[in-house]
Order: structure tokens, then C-alpha cells, then sequence
């Protein structure tokens, strides 16, 4: 006599700070859940090791009634088509780094792996804001500027597995100075470090008084910033608008190549709410092109920091369910 | 006893100036051809009415081993999604053109549409140089600049029909005013009209001799700006090293969301060829993102004038044989 299996997969986000690990069902509940220091600065086999330990608690306490049927991993500059991590900043791993590899000679089941925003988009389609929609883009906020593009309910991988990489379109042909080695990318203006450095322009360019004129560089957070701006302080409130303005005429430009229906907002910036969501729409919607304009939604992401296995789980469950209904 | 028949398609390329018919087999022969003044300034009563006679005229010499399987149609801001003409510019034919419809109630077959740029590239991913490519962005360097996305073999419509309008990137915040009502838009720096632009710009700020100074902003051609070039005329030479610039910056941004295999340009400034090629290469290569440099390819569309067809007809015979091996 069979017994009925209810499938789970295994989710694996990969982070500079913290590794989060999920067991996670179809319908986004996450039934088990485990998170570790990543230690990006130390050398990769001394995270295969813990990694390998902490995986193997967690699946451990699987019942009987629960049966893994695929692998999910969410990781900085990974690359569905080769399976690796390549380049990814702030790591000490090496340049390319064979991660779906590990875990296949770890785990027996079927592996999926994808950078971070492109299965925070999937996150957000199957299980987030984004449920019922076919076109959306996502916009990872945070120490950088990541996305995740949806067309038709699937993610746009490119040629060579790389598209998405919005943080890398230019703002200004001779501006900051950015991690890849170009200038004036979008991220050195819009995400949390972007933001601080706007703080650090408006306060060398003016003589105006600031709570913010009390931090170092090094100490500012998005938080700082975000809580200057509620209590008005208009060195912040510049910083918000001056974003806003930039990231706004970006999406524009996206709207222009894709139409989607909605873009997503999620990371640090995005939890300053309407203070940064109001003007970015009037922003927006002031650089549409007339076909688009009053059509494109602008939503911010619901979901919680433990909710990160959500993406890589939702990339699992794509794959899970592409088979059953081929 | 059966008879084998031979499927062709119809296909309809509308454009500013010209309407051009053609029968089309699978394999991109054109068959049989017409070709009559669109009078976009003219009622579109009047247009429907030559139209109706053009195309029965066209079809009446088929001979008997063939048969019309499909009609293809590209047009000015055509929306696949609607089947209408949505506000094109330099047309009198009112603000929403039901064509599709009109086509369909001419003639009892499946009808498709779609904008100009749009069947371009899929004419150039079935029949021109597009052809084994699976991600490609076609752009249309005329009197505008359009634009088709090709994502794993298919088109980019966006959540209503209106996807790929890279003509309205913006390249300057408060930059030149675009018919749209944009200011600023790539398409009033990249075409032949931008290119213009650029020339009596050049001329205004600089004293420097030039062949270009006998001509009225009216007579000045793309053709005869690529005549200067070639005559190492400095006025024109700097108008297409600021265009290649220009747009070698904003292909930059456009792989950084879609990573295409390659690029194709058509249109008037592509026939400019190396003068226009080699400067925009150099200047997409220096702006990509790392994970991107040396792999994207940037081509020039073979396909001449009466070619046009080609476009429309690809639309057909792509839902054709969709149907045929659903």
C-alpha cells in the first residue's frame, strides 16, 4: 500500500552576512528553517564545512509524512546557466565558485540556482505582492542595486545567463565612481550606500544644519537617514528626493524596453515607505512615455528577512511544477 | 485525389511614405510584390480604399499550387495585443486605427499584427541575419528610432502590447523636445532627424568650415551627412561619433536588462556602415557591466528596402507553424 508524500524543497539563500536554509512547501509555508554566518571573508572550504553541517541538521528533522523533491539556491552573481557564483563582491571565495556543484555531491535531488534578485522575483511572483502577475521587475535595495525581470511568468536569463543587472545601467556618463570599475552606475546612487553618499554630497555642498553631520561615513545607515527624514530633516529629505528622481527616470527607461505590469520594491530603502514611494511614482510616471503612463504599478514587497529562503524555494518549486505539467 | 498546396503568407508593411505588399513562402521568397503611396496625410478612407484594391490585385495571380495561410502586418505603433494603430505619428488617420479588423473583414484569413520595429525583428530572426539566434534587439535607425526584443526566440510584448519603445530612453533629463512630449528622449539624438540635429548643433557652436553649412535643415539627408563623413568633413564626422556614443551608452543599458546575444541595426543611419559601426562597438564595449564585455555582437541588417515585407511575413509564419506543432 503507498503512502502519499507531501513534497518540500530544500531553499538556500546566500548572503555577504547571514546563510539562511528553509524546508519549504507549495505553498510558501516555511516548515523548518535554520540561519548561520556565511563568513564571506574567510576561505570557501571553511563554509562547505559548516554549510554541510547545517544542512544535514536541518533535513534531519524531516517527518515522514515531508519528502524533499528539489534543491533552490538564491546567491550573490550566480549564474543559472553555468551553476556557478562568479566574481560576487565582497566575497573571498574565489572568482568562480562551483556552488551548485557542492550541493549536488551533498545532496541527491535535482539543483536550481539563480542570484539573489532574480529569485527574489520569483519569490515575489509565486508566493509575494507579485502573485497573479506575469510581468513584473523587482529591485533589491540594499547595500547595492539588484533585479529580477519577469516576462510572461518567466525570468529573463539572457544569452549567457547574466541579464538583470540593473544596479549597471548609467545615470551619469562621467559620475561615481562604482564597484565594477565603471562610473556613474545606478547603484552608486540608488541603494543604501548610494544614499549615503547623496547625504555626503548634500552636506559638503551646503552650509544647512543636519542630524546627519553627526555620523561618519563608515557609521550612517539607511535607517539613520530614513529617521532624519521623519523628523524632517532636510538634508535627508533632499537625499530621498534626489533618489527618488534618479531611480525614477530609470524605470522609465525600463518601462521602455518591457512594459511590465509592476515593479517591486524590497530591500533597506524600500522600508522607508511613502517617504521614498510617493515621489518615486510622480518621478516615474513624469518620465513615461506616453503609451505607458497611468499604467505601471509601483508596489513595495511585503515580505520579512526570514522570508528570503522564499525566493530560491519559489525557483525549486518552477522547476518541480515545469515537470509535473510539461 | 488530394492536391499538395503550397502555403504562402500575405504580408502588409505599412510605413510613413509607402505601403508594400508581398506573397512570402516559408523559406523568405518573396513571390509576387505591389507597392503604392501610403497617403498617411490623407483621410483613411481614401487609403482603405486603394488598400482593398492593391491587395485584390496582388492575390488575383496566385497561381493554383499555392495558397494564403496567414497575413502578417507591420505598422506604425501598432499594438499586437488590440490590433490597432495606436496614435501614430505623422498619420491622419485619427487617434485609434482599427486595421487589423478592416484586414479581417477583407479577407478570410488569420490576421496578425504588429508594430514595424517588432516585425523587423522577427524578420530578421527567421529570414536576415538574426537567423539560429534565440536573443536579439533589433533597432530601426529612420526618421525615428524603433525598436523589436527577441527573448528565447520570442518577442517582448510587455503586459499590453506596447513593450520595446527604446526610441524613448532618455539620454538627458532636460535634453531635446521628442514629438512624444518627452524631453530628452534617445530617438531625438539616434535617427536620421537626430543626426540632423546633431549637425546644425555642431554648426551653431563652431566656426569650422563645413559642406553641411549649404544646407536648409529641410534638404539635409542622412545621406548626404554620410557623403561629408566620407569626404572627412569634421561637422559630420563629430555628428557620428557623438550619435555612436550616445547610443553605444544606452545598448549598454539595454544589455544590462536583457544580456541579447546580439544587436542588429537597420535603417537609414545603418547603411552608414563602418563609419557608424566601428565608433559604436568601441563605445557599448567601454560602458558594459564586466560580466558582459566582448559577447555582445552588433550587426547591420542585410535586408534592403523591398525587403520590408520580410517582417510582416515572419509574424505570419511564425503563428503558423505555432499552430502546426503547438
Amino acid at each position: 500500500m503507498g503512502v502519499n508524500l507531501n513534497k518540500i524543497v530544500l531553499a538556500i539563500d546566500i548572503g555577504g552576512t547571514f546563510t539562511k536554509l528553509g524546508l519549504v512547501d507549495p505553498k510558501g509555508q516555511i516548515i523548518a528553517s535554520r540561519i548561520f554566518k556565511t563568513g564571506a571573508n574567510e576561505p570557501f572550504e571553511i563554509f562547505k564545512e559548516l554549510f554541510h553541517t547545517e544542512i544535514f541538521r536541518l533535513i534531519s528533522n524531516i517527518n515522514s509524512e515531508n519528502i524533499v523533491s528539489a534543491i533552490g539556491i538564491g546567491a550573490p552573481n550566480a549564474n543559472y546557466k553555468t551553476g556557478t557564483m562568479e566574481n560576487p563582491p565582497n566575497f573571498n571565495w574565489g572568482q568562480t565558485i562551483p556552488l551548485k556543484k557542492v550541493v549536488q555531491e551533498m545532496l541527491n535531488y535535482p539543483v536550481y540556482m539563480t542570484n539573489d534578485a532574480n529569485a527574489a522575483a520569483l519569490g515575489a511572483l509565486r508566493f509575494g505582492v507579485g502573485k497573479g502577475m506575469q510581468n513584473i521587475v523587482v529591485l533589491t535595495l540594499g547595500t547595492g542595486l539588484g533585479s529580477g525581470i519577469i516576462n510572461e511568468g518567466k525570468l529573463i536569463y539572457g544569452q549567457y545567463g547574466m541579464a538583470g543587472e540593473l544596479g549597471h545601467v548609467n545615470v551619469f556618463p562621467e559620475g561615481r565612481q562604482c564597484n565594477c570599475g565603471l562610473k556613474g552606475c545606478l547603484e552608486t546612487y540608488v541603494s543604501v550606500t548610494g544614499m549615503k553618499r547623496t547625504v555626503f554630497e548634500l552636506l559638503s555642498n551646503s552650509n544647512s544644519a543636519s542630524i546627519l553631520r553627526s555620523y561618519s561615513f563608515k557609521d550612517l545607515t539607511g535607517k539613520d537617514i530614513s529617521e532624519a527624514a521623519h523628523q524632517k530633516d532636510g538634508i535627508a529629505l533632499e537625499a530621498f528626493k534626489r533618489t527618488a528622481k534618479i531611480l525614477g527616470g530609470k524605470m522609465a527607461d525600463t518601462v521602455a524596453h518591457l512594459e511590465p505590469e509592476a515593479f517591486i520594491l524590497t530591500g533597506g530603502l524600500s522600508q522607508a515607505g511613502d517617504l521614498f514611494l510617493k515621489p518615486l511614482k510622480n518621478y516615474m510616471e513624469s518620465a513615461l512615455f506616453n503609451a505607458y503612463k497611468g499604467k505601471v504599478k509601483v508596489l513595495l514587497s511585503k515580505s520579512t528577512r526570514t522570508e528570503a529562503v522564499l525566493g530560491p524555494a519559489a525557483l525549486a518549486w518552477e522547476n518541480i511544477l515545469t515537470k509535473d505539467n510539461p
